[in-house]
């Protein structure tokens, strides 16, 4: 019996690194879930990262990188031999491969596919022209067709002389042509299964199969695996040859992308996702260039008070309500933003429909504002046993609502109706107009009022 | 020729609804995507849904209800009489019934299970129990099973026997009970077509595949799908009996609904999502619980301005940055949080990790707190001339993002390493303590170096 404490996984992996066993390294790596190998990836350095990858087979390196998220995969395939890369990339589907290199310098990406397999650059160098966003982006290049005159004998006998070559394939669909090269049709296997050996395939083939055409958008493919319950569906080009399948699993990976990118972008991480793993001045520069816009926006708000000092000085208790108005009417208005986003990306609302929100966002803002108003009303009333005190913050703070909800409501419609990307500019917009309006209520009812609060 | 105007499918559907012709309503609904359901379900009154729902056939009406948000889907079919609902529901599969029944009162759907097909009914009445984020209740339990003695050739022609019966069931994977009844295996339908008459499947059968247990998390199936090329896992009881399959599909959807959800969380939408065809009480209402909560906390934070009223009516320029301090304090901290909650969901960071998460923001905040600080003392500077107002405000804002980045980093672990939701709670807690913090690095500056700031 020994007394070792058990080792971390991290050490255990900086031990392995360091000794000459590459087999216990496969197995350990192998041995791991996904969470894990991001865990583990997200705490080596830059050149323990490499040297692991390249004491792994390629095949493994490749599915540890597949866990990754892409940016980080990039970053460390960029730090890597050219050639050293391109033995990895070989490895991927063509669709992964085309994600890593598409996140790379030109001249990086040319040098890695000049080492890899001819006929996988050749693929890559098709797709990586394509918006990753969009059906020629997201499909895989990997799929078996056969020409439709063939019988169903003939395939199976096919399937099975080729049995090894196409083990990694998923062959539960295969893609028809015509002689001429057009799409035809898919063929289902268990079809296959069900028919005798002389029936040509044409007789069982799915003819009419939906396809879509390379540029195809992220968002209607979405909204297409949402209608129909389908594995894939063919890609084809202007004259209607195939050249890949998207498949529903790639557009649902992408799709909680998706959402988890709007969340990062409406929060001020724009331009793709931060790893804390990446270079310090880069995290910190990313995250300024929205803090910058956003502190011109604040002082452009805040001028406002700047223009009401004298109302502001002969009731200094309206100090403390100010940043209460600004934050409360912001979180008001995000809830609204927040609603908006999500009916917009369900499609229960379309961009041109400001006004229809509008007219259900206005009640919501009356009831809240009055609650809101009461309450931030009575709490002055309280403090300064001033009832026009309380009447002018909680005035302010009532109106400021409907104009937070109205806002918040409309503005990602409005914006997404002129193509700009909502996530990102609402939020700015939304607590630039109300924090102004805000405090223009609040200091215009205060020096109206003026003559009952001074002192206060 | 005529000269109408085109009709919107609004008005459209409405004026079918109101003709008696339900051929050309089923072709009409047929023909939609599921953003265009969503939509016309979302712009008509709950009396005209239910009719509309009655006048389809029962399978129409199911596909139709699938396309919704399973909150508004429960609505409808709250309103609807329970046989209606009942035939709707037995054409869905049981993953969906499960859903909708799971967001009615008990009693609501008792009275449309003893509507329902006994055996549909009877699985729904299982499956019910379960959280819907667990592998018991994301399962489906339409699936086909063997006995483990059986041959190739008796398996496909009990598939061709039953062709009709099992279209409608997903046949590429066939999972293999042992004669006690407990899982044993997945057949590929491939490996079928690939293999002789007499070979008993025993042979061919996938024999160690990974199974669940039904009470195995959405989290954990998440990992499961991302490590594992899988198109789902059988599910099995403690005895290791087979009781359904979670389909990657499903869980992928479940993954982007989760990230939807945070981010509708994260922006003060509580308690499941808000669409704007639920009554405006309860839209108003369920708003109102989590901006209450924190109206109150501002008021916390206030107080912090109330105890140095007097700093304040010395220099009342500082009423002007408060706001400002406020607001992009918020939004550092904001940015920490979401690049935590990303790191947290893919794995890269785990909970009890805060002070590596801290030691890696601290650097952040050390250089965007002097670039903000700077510029927000430069502007203080040029507005009143006054060099010392812009060190207390601009050394104020430096200091308090560097708080802000390092609580905003931090929280979202400390939280879920106690078990607290981290997109609920991060915000108001994060917002509070550094407007607390703001406001007294402020007040406390100004109130130090007062004999060069009075008037000001």
């Amino acid at each position: 019996m020994t007394d070792m404490v058990e080792e971390s996984p991290l050490h255990r992996l900086e031990r392995l690194l360091l000794e000459d066993k590459s087999d216990e390294l496969v197995a350990f790596i192998e041995g791991l879930n996904s969470h894990e190998v991001v865990h583990l990836m997200s705490h080596l350095k830059r050149d323990e990262q490499t040297e692991l990858l390249i004491r792994l087979t390629p095949e493994n390196a490749a599915s540890l990188m597949e866990e990754l998220p892409e940016q980080q995969a990039a970053e460390i395939v960029e730090d890597m031999e050219a050639a050293d890369a391109a033995a990895i990339l070989n490895e991927m589907p063509s669709d992964e491969q085309t994600d890593i290199l598409w996140e790379l310098e030109s001249d990086e990406a040319e040098a890695i596919l000049s080492f890899m397999d001819p006929e996988e650059a050749a693929d890559v160098r098709r797709l990586i022209d394509f918006d990753p966003d969009t059906a020629g982006g997201l499909m895989i290049t990997e799929y078996l067709s056969f020409p439709v005159n063939m019988k169903v004998g003939q395939v199976i006998d096919e399937l099975r002389r080729r049995k090894e070559e196409y083990a990694k394939l998923h062959i539960k669909y295969l893609y028809i042509n015509k002689l001429d090269g057009t799409f035809s049709g898919v063929l289902q296997i268990q079809d296959l299964l069900m028919s005798d050996y002389g029936t040509p395939i044409s007789e069982i083939i799915i003819p009419d199969v939906i396809t879509v055409p390379m540029d195809y958008q992220l968002d209607l493919l979405i909204d297409f695996f949402h209608t129909h319950d389908f594995y894939g569906v063919p890609v084809v080009d202007a004259h209607h040859k195939m050249h890949g399948v998207v498949l529903r699993k790639d557009v649902l990976e992408a799709l909680a992308d998706q959402a988890s990118y709007e969340h990062l972008e409406s929060q001020g991480i724009v331009g793709g996702e931060e790893l804390r793993t990446m270079p310090l001045l880069q995290r910190a520069k990313n995250r300024l260039s929205w803090l910058s816009i956003n502190i011109l926006l604040n002082l452009i708000a805040a001028s406002v008070i700047a223009f009401h000092q004298d109302t502001l000085s002969s009731v200094i208790a309206l100090a403390v309500f100010l940043p209460i108005i600004s934050d409360m009417s912001g979180c008001s208005g995000n809830q609204a933003v927040a609603v908006s986003m999500r009916e917009l990306s369900i499609g229960a609302v379309k961009s041109g429909e400001a006004l229809r929100v509008w007219m259900q966002e206005i009640g919501v803002g009356l009831i809240n504002g009055l609650t809101l108003g009461l309450l931030i009303g009575l709490a002055a009333f309280v403090w300064k046993g001033s009832l026009m005190l309380g009447l002018v913050v909680g005035g302010a703070l009532a109106i400021n609502t409907i104009v937070a909800v109205s806002l918040g409501g409309t503005v990602p419609l409005l914006l997404k109706h002129r193509g700009i990307d909502p996530a990102l500019a609402s939020g700015p917009i939304l607590t630039t107009v109300t924090d102004m309006a805000g405090f223009f209520l609040a200091l215009t009812f205060a020096s109206i009022a003026i003559s009952h609060l001074s002192g206060l």
